[in-house]
């Protein structure tokens, strides 16, 4: 086998956009994942089977020519639409711009989209072979497939684009010592089961098809996502312990007294909830952290295997792919040099990372808890007029999902400030009608 | 095999005082250890071989009746012993009281007294026995011998007393989503090498036996500990890279100069120095967190598989044995139902192993940076008169080394605040003797 090779391990989103690029700037590539083609098979049920596709990974897919194929599965979802226990609905736009929102996209549908792709540019998928061994220097690689037949490759770099619970990690964790490598995984308290709504007659959304649903609870919620066949991918985010958690909610009665006591509203739109509940999985939710990302002289690790968040701001698959933008631009001034491009990576792309980890938490605690309060509701309207008004404003939700040219560190620096003050402002201030837009820009221009 | 077993893997220095502990509580208990019986073999050279040995560690060897065999091995060290770039010698002594000093014991010395005192009551110490599977629920292991041949047990405990690099841990890793496992391991930039300094002539010790020598150097540092047989055991903590680091330090000449520049006095007395220089390692310093410590219904992690620190504050064997000084008072209410035990040892003890974790890295940068300001030099000299007038003053080394009936989570509390007003003070009046001693105790009282 050819010495000059491009190795990407892991074909799920990241590794086939990564290889799909690769492919374009003229590299020989190919891919492995451990899985089988999920063309051919089904996938699991109750596992993130739909994701929000944000201004940052569209920015992805246009580098790669994918945009408009990928916009024509996507259903936009324009803000969220809250659920109170009363069953009131109370919409809050996620920008005051016109062309902001987010687009709800089956994780199937646009991985065999790459695939597709990828095929098409003559990348060779190979499916069912698992990364068993790896040295991350040389680039010797070990793969066994589904019969246990093993096949020894090198490559002259390594991507390591296997996922949270990527081996190349793993192999990584192995030489700790020699590396350095610093490494935390952190789980929340709360974990989540996935939960549908079908059809309504004729293939009608039972709910509002534009809008991400809520069901804030202070200290749980429920969130659902509209998909194309009319259905919405319910997901339910519980403390696994507790009077209202997971633990606590066992036979058929349980599911049904909690749904009638917290969320009566979706009750009517969920048939198959005891099912589901029972059958479906409860998964846990955690961050994973590393460092060096680059492994060895050969290998860099990539999206959720060099970096995992908790899925509360819709940008794990956005970051992801951002990492491949990243990437390729550094490589317009370092080429092959492969050694310099993932040095120079990881050394960019760290804070941001980290950034959107540490977003990813705070939105967790707005979502099912200061959605619903009044000052925060208030300060949500305010922004709307500033954006509406200014086309320079930027809420931090708008710089981190809508504004790609901005790093995550800087959102999260410039918009942990300015949620404070504006946040200040609403609660000594109710009526924002009184206020001064234009002194109120500038003072926010100044923070 | 009798399903009554405890088994406590891991024979190093935490390990074995549990597994006698808990022999002398009734238990039928056995020791698996992966390496070869360090009675018989020879210890690797260059790898920590000797400790400082203080109150926490000596209140745990107490408990188990061996504190004054200990006591007979160890040589006291009542202070540390700056010396500066022109050979200048400060004596600074670690407590105003008489009676408070540390003691550098050998590690392969103490791991020998309690093997042999572990054989007297009974207990079977499996050398060469690796721990290879566990299931931390049911308590089954596999072990492997030196050999290759298997053997499975069942365990009602297991204790993993493994160490920083824990088989048991790492089982746990395996079942992380599960467990919610959190872990991190951190390490620093510095790394360690291990040299000596040989006896002088009638085996006498060539430079102060009683004392911890420190060549503090700002960015870095050399340490020497004295042991019974007149050599000293010097560490030399360096960054890796760097201009002053391990990189850049690789010919003789390299080492003679660097030597030269940095630490002239102590060349006499290193007559092996390029040789050790060479032949020894460069190890990496790193802190390991974890939680849950109980992995299973049947297993807990304790001592350095549940929390390793860098070693600068001399308490990582202390804060080892101090656990089992911690589990054994939770044992007087909770016997043998495990998993009672188990959850309230992790419980009430995870805070303090963060804290030591935490001031073992406050202490590196007061080691090699802080101990030669003037301004720390004379805080630590009116702490040395406050500990010598006032029974009730302790400073913050001297809780975390002296008092051990004093929490880790308390010192660092109590200390940081105490050591902030207290160097405020010395810059403020750098005249000690102008201080009214009674106020500033009273001060210090309200913080």
């Amino acid at each position: 086998m050819s010495n000059h090779k491009i190795v990407v391990i892991g074909a799920g989103l990241c590794g086939s956009l990564l290889a799909i690029r690769l492919k374009q700037r003229g590299f020989d590539v190919e891919l492995f994942e451990k899985r089988p083609d999920m063309r051919k098979a089904k996938i699991s049920a109750g596992r993130s089977i739909n994701l929000a596709l944000s201004n940052r990974g569209l920015k992805a897919l246009k580098m790669i020519g994918l945009e408009e194929k990928a916009r024509k599965i996507t259903i936009p979802m324009r803000g969220r639409m809250l659920h109170d226990r009363e069953g009131e609905l109370f919409f809050s736009p996620y920008s005051g711009r016109e062309g902001d929102y987010i687009n709800s996209i089956s994780r199937g549908q646009l991985n065999s989209l790459l695939y597709d792709e990828a095929e098409k540019l003559g990348i060779n998928i190979n499916f069912n072979m698992g990364c068993v061994d790896s040295d991350p220097d040389s680039g010797w690689l070990t793969f066994e497939d589904e019969n246990g037949k093993m096949t020894k490759i090198v490559a002259e770099a390594v991507f390591g684009a296997d996922g949270a619970g990527s081996a190349i990690r793993k192999a990584a964790m192995e030489r700790s010592n020699l590396i350095r490598f610093n490494f935390s995984q952190d789980f929340l308290t709360h974990g989540y089961k996935e939960l549908s709504i079908p059809p309504g007659p004729n293939q009608s959304f039972r709910i509002e098809k534009n809008a991400l649903h809520i069901w804030p609870r202070k200290t749980f919620m429920m969130i659902g996502l509209p998909n194309p066949d009319a259905t919405f991918t319910m997901t339910l985010f519980l403390p696994f312990e507790g009077k209202d958690g997971f633990d606590a909610i066992r036979s058929d009665e349980d599911v049904f007294n909690y749904f009638k006591k917290w969320f009566p509203d979706a009750i009517p739109h969920m048939p198959n909830l005891i099912e589901e509940y029972h059958d479906n999985p409860t998964s846990s939710l955690g961050t994973i952290r590393c460092f060096p990302w680059q492994t060895g002289k050969r290998t860099l690790l990539i999206g959720d295997a060099a970096h995992a968040i908790v899925p509360f701001y819709g940008q794990g698959m956005n970051c992801a792919f951002e990492d491949v933008v990243v990437l390729d631009k550094i490589m317009d001034q370092t080429g092959s040099d492969w050694e310099r491009t993932f040095s120079q990576f990881q050394r960019v792309r760290k804070p941001d990372a980290d950034a959107i980890a540490d977003l990813a938490i705070d939105n967790f605690l707005e979502m099912r808890d200061r959605v619903a309060d009044p000052v925060f509701m208030q300060k949500r309207k305010l922004e709307m007029e500033l954006e509406k008004n200014f086309p320079e404003y930027y809420s931090k939700y708008s710089m981190v999902t809508f504004l790609d040219e901005m790093r995550y560190s800087e959102a999260l620096k410039k918009g942990r400030k300015q949620d404070e003050f504006l946040l200040e402002l609403c609660r000594r201030e109710p009526d924002i009608q009184k206020l001064n837009f234009s002194e109120l820009l500038n003072e926010l221009g100044r923070l």
